[in-house]
């Protein structure tokens, strides 16, 4: 597949802001910020991702690894290690992986009894 | 018209994600995730289709031919062969092309009494 | 201002469809497909589009200006000539223009009581 | 980091236009757009932004300072230095900045009962 090294290696998603509300419990509802990564090549990929804020120094880098042929949809609201992500907040975030990958932003946001969503494209650096 | 040649032929879309309810019947507010592919060249496209998952190996490759001078809004919901698309799951996507082509992803999603829209050019491979 | 000629002359929109029905009469709220096109250069741009179906023929060209450092927000739903582009139909769209400019393309749905949105920059050929 | 000169200094939104109503007087659910800018370098960035419109001349500069490694999610609504963004009318945006950033572009529409979102990163020119 001509898909092996398909991406790249560093990319930016400047949009992140996660409520501290939802009117669901049921965990495919809760309001979520997440990155889909895909990795499509044969080497595990060793992602760090670092968090800016708008009044305080950059947070990270949080580690993890996709496999090689594997996708991660990583919600930002499970993030604990260095800290957890501040809710209510506004950040962004650098992703930076070993191997090339390719990365999509969305939000489902439910502080309203519907849900609302947006995504797009990571900025490939 | 200068757009004869206009796309790439390889693309990406790590976002995917069949909810397995709709409030509606009605299909065209059934929720589902879409691929719209333009072939604005003057040769049949021949797309494959390669869905990558969180802890599985990928599957495919899922064929199927777009016209000359012709578009498809391809449902991911109504894949079948080599297997149906598993709903509640995450799932990424590469899509490659014989012809140049350009692809736009877009997810209506109908979980709640109201929908809710998403959408991004794919990534060009 | 360094953006003087900033942008492409060839845009693609993959994605079109403009519902049928709408809950509300509000020219604002009615469901639109909508390219924003911006031109900062210093030139009147002449835009041409075309659509593509699923089962026909390409349709246009449609044509139209937009002036030197001005914004035209351009409703698939008001073009008439050569002629109407029908609703709960898919479409695609390519735009081309004399003179560089830069085109985002937003969807407004009201075919629920209330409206959901999507909106991506286009494809840059 | 790899990420230290991230992105690119012009960037450019075609679409904007902040609804003149919200159902909701919460800062955070009024109807707002949006222009997410990261700074991952390490020197401050100087901000520049010219608004297009449909029939009259543009307006601007817009100046404002995103700090090394900072984020600012800048609302259009808040402009206010030479002149206020009116509202319930079209319009597009120039971003220039001193160093390279990266630019997302969100609208959260609060029109209706319940919010609608979209989002795109901007474009790199």
């Amino acid at each position: 597949m001509s898909a092996l090294s398909v991406g790249r290696k560093v990319w930016v998603i400047p949009e992140g802001y996660i409520p501290g509300q939802s009117v669901s419990s049921d965990p495919a509802l809760v309001s979520h910020e997440t990155a889909c990564i895909l990795n499509s090549s044969h080497e595990d990929a060793e992602i760090s991702i670092t968090l800016f804020f708008t009044d305080r120094e950059p947070c990270g880098p949080y580690r993890m690894k996709v496999g090689a042929r594997r996708t991660l949809h990583l919600r930002f609201n499970d993030l604990k290690d260095p800290e957890l992500v501040p809710r209510d907040t506004s950040y962004a975030s650098v992703i930076e992986s070993t191997v090339p990958v390719v990365i999509q932003h969305t939000r489902l946001d439910s502080r309203n009894p519907n849900i609302a969503l947006l995504s797009t494209i990571a900025f490939a650096a």
